[in-house]
């Protein structure tokens, strides 16, 4: 019986701190370009039998109960105490938030108390590109402040996250764009910008990854599912090679998040380049029951110190909850069922699952 | 134990009327360029062994009898009589056959009275334009006898069927051409063209799918394995990203054909986007014993709703009959392992396998 | 119970004649740029758990034992007494040697004698160029004794092997290039090229893989995980389609080496063109307990005598091993599962194992 009595969720967001009701929550079950078709509900998913299952025993429900049941009973307890008894009940010992997303999502402090584990902050580059761009009067000033800004927020936070793939996709050039580039082009973006723009320019998103990747923090990389109706084949991690080539031996980590459904691709670049890790994510969340699957695949060529739990979670503490049940179920499964074929010896299989569960993160982001 | 007493498919086309021998028989298992090498036979494939598995049962051998004893034994009851055992043994109460292809194949009618079941037709688009072409005189003409026989086969068909991606690749431009740009190109093909000539103008082939959305009919577009000798990654269904965009809101649903091996792409799409739906289709009569395992994997992102059975099967009943067989298998291994693993409940189970294999069909094209 | 009491290993390369320590071991265990991370090591991937278990018995300990204790016990043995052990216990009966990799590495005669088997010789196409290269004073006796290399090759080698896609990538023209074509290429790259220079130019990359294609030799060609820093997009194998379809008809077989991640890819094209195979080789290799998930997949559009074993292996005896071991081990399974299942019968599961484990290669290769 393989077990992850420590698990460090290595990226996820914060949850909503209003009370919702059966729309509005299943609208945060998945990311979706408008509402469900006719006849259809967003809880017929792998996410949504995933929560039906492990949420309803966190609040003294039956598994699998009707999400009207479910929602009433949250209602019932309340958002505070509901997300106080799922996020403990979750198992996860340490959070790292990523507080780049806009809506009133609880911060890594709060996490922390109510999930009665650890937690540290992410930065998300982007955003605060746009905070400084808020407040530069001039491209010198905003390069300037830019570049403070990173390395203050690299004083405190744990990593870097870009989703610069999500925004532009991955096919972006590897090199560093030259001083006057970045001059041109915060130039043209400043001069169009209202506040609150979002940074979508390619040289100035190639710009803030290179500072960051100088700060020495490890750098998350959005990659595989991003927005909705993007096309994700502009976001295979393989379309990073050369970038990832590019900051080899500089002494940064890159953790290529999610990946699914090119969780191969991902695990490959975890496997050739050593400074590169693959985050299992979102990739739980979405498939629910064959997230045991999808972590086999993953499996494949990710060197097995290479490879990162998250849930991805975002809004509903229930994410959390059912990243980490998938995982530890999925792990126990997959490594467990390569025991009982010999293929493994149990004292590895038990060493993996605890690399893959927190030690792992907790050598590449120096937790304690 | 899940059942499907009810079963629609989706997308098929009806079946051949003559005898046919061993090698024109095993010609039709798999869609080739040239015939099989030496030293090896097209029976060798998930297919053959899955028509050796399924059908002789069904005209009074044991399964795996070899290919020579069945076709004997398939001519010895005539075609008719072994089309008749083979359509009504195989579960389908509902076939929607796309009447396009060339060839002497039974239609609609026939297929119903055949296999005792319900009937539609599926109306291909080039067909239609190519035989509005070959009775119109000038290009004026030709549009408006276009346009007016897309929307009266409307009346009649169930859906619309293209194979643009097929013959020109799916990246084709997102938004429908302009009339000048339109008419040019009729001018074009019209005057290049003999009767019969095949459409593969990409302006026209954009012309023809926004006519088609314009009807409101659910339009299915062919995706994943296509023409044989064709490159698989211009049939990407990721590929179609920005048209299905473009197409979102209008009120006409998109089901985008077969899919593999790409079913992991065309399962997101039917996640992200409210009128889109993905087929299983062709997968499970190419893959046979692998059917359990590629459903498995579209399940992982396609929301319950929003997938649909079908055989894709075309010529032989047999292929119907292996569809379908492989189908209701590979339902009821992949949610009854979930089932028993404590993943799904039964009852969620048994709902989402009747969803699957004839609900989803009939609310998307109003089947009684 | 299935079995493969033949192994035609269709493409390896030899093993080193030197003593090995712990951290040159490692080295050979995957294909990285640049060291293990600190905190991580080779061993902790697929390969190294592979070996761990299927290699320690052949020399007298325990599976699983430490890295430390196995390379302890090879020491002890020597490196001929322990690779002739491991070549002897791993079951392949005749080796095909890629004889074009630099290094101190066995000859096919050499793998015969250790290994009590036959062997073969593979000839790699870019080896012979850059030899012919070394030793041709002009253009026009270059391109000569290229054409007459290539033909006195033919007669000894059964297969001729190409890295141009690894090189290159395989969107490469598919049509011969023409004779100034070939003419100006070979000026351009013998003035600048030193002895030993790699050949890289695509024209001459082109031009040799047709006139290996005029030889009559089956062809493999590199596929898949290449280099390990390429973007593995570029050696997908569907790229290849136009040059497939370009040789199709002409009698040369073409072998879609490796393939793995995109195996279904590789398998899809052995489908569809006759003079197409597709390998096992390095999947199996470096994905270890997964081999027979890997496997599978291949299984789904490849037909039975299409597909061949190899293991890839290189440098290590202990690859070779490995890829027979899992090989015979995830074909046990598979097909077992089938028949179990109903799905296949178990004669057919037995002719299927055998044709994929020696009896494709002997009629392919036209071994005795």
């Amino acid at each position: 019986m393989i077990e992850t009595p420590s698990l460090v969720d290595q990226y996820c967001h914060g949850v909503l701190r209003t009370e919702l009701g059966l729309g509005t929550f299943e609208a945060h079950l998945a990311r979706t370009e408008g509402p469900p078709a006719a006849g259809t509900t967003l809880f017929d998913t792998q996410t949504g039998f995933a929560v039906r299952r492990w949420c309803p025993p966190l609040l003294g429900l039956e598994p699998h109960c009707t999400p009207a049941r479910y929602l009433a009973r949250r209602r019932e307890l309340g958002v505070l105490e509901s997300g106080r008894r799922l996020l403990r009940g979750s198992g996860i010992t340490t959070y790292l938030v990523d507080t780049g997303l806009p809506g009133d999502l609880t911060g890594p402090g709060e996490m922390a108390s109510t999930g009665a584990a650890g937690a540290h902050e992410i930065v998300r580059l982007e955003l605060l590109a746009e905070q400084v761009a808020d407040t530069s009067g001039t491209v010198e000033c905003f390069l300037a402040n830019l570049a403070e800004s990173v390395h203050g927020a690299a004083e405190d936070a744990v990593a870097f996250t870009s989703v610069a793939g999500v925004r532009h996709g991955l096919a972006l050039a590897p090199e560093p764009p030259g001083p006057g580039e970045v001059r041109g082009a915060a130039g043209r973006w400043l001069a169009g910008r209202r506040v609150g723009g979002a940074l979508t320019d390619p040289v100035l998103l190639r710009h803030l990854l290179w500072i960051a990747v100088a700060s020495g923090l490890p750098l998350q990389l959005h990659a595989g599912l991003g927005e909705p109706g993007q096309r994700i084949d502009r976001t295979d991690p393989v379309l990073l090679t050369d970038f990832v080539r590019a900051t080899a031996g500089l002494g940064t980590d890159l953790v290529l998040l999610h990946g699914y459904p090119y969780q191969r691709h991902a695990a490959h670049l975890a496997g050739v380049f050593p400074h590169v890790y693959a985050d299992l994510g979102a990739a739980l969340v979405r498939t629910g029951a064959r997230s045991a699957a999808v972590l086999a695949e993953t499996l494949e060529l990710a060197p097995f110190g290479k490879l990162l739990f998250s849930s991805g979670a975002q809004g509903l503490p229930e994410l959390h909850v059912i990243g980490a049940s998938l995982f530890r179920e999925a792990i126990a499964r997959v490594l467990g069922g390569w025991v009982a074929e010999g293929a493994w010896s149990p004292a590895d299989a038990q060493r993996v699952a605890a690399l893959i569960a927190a030690g792992n993160a907790r050598r590449v982001y120096g937790l304690e």
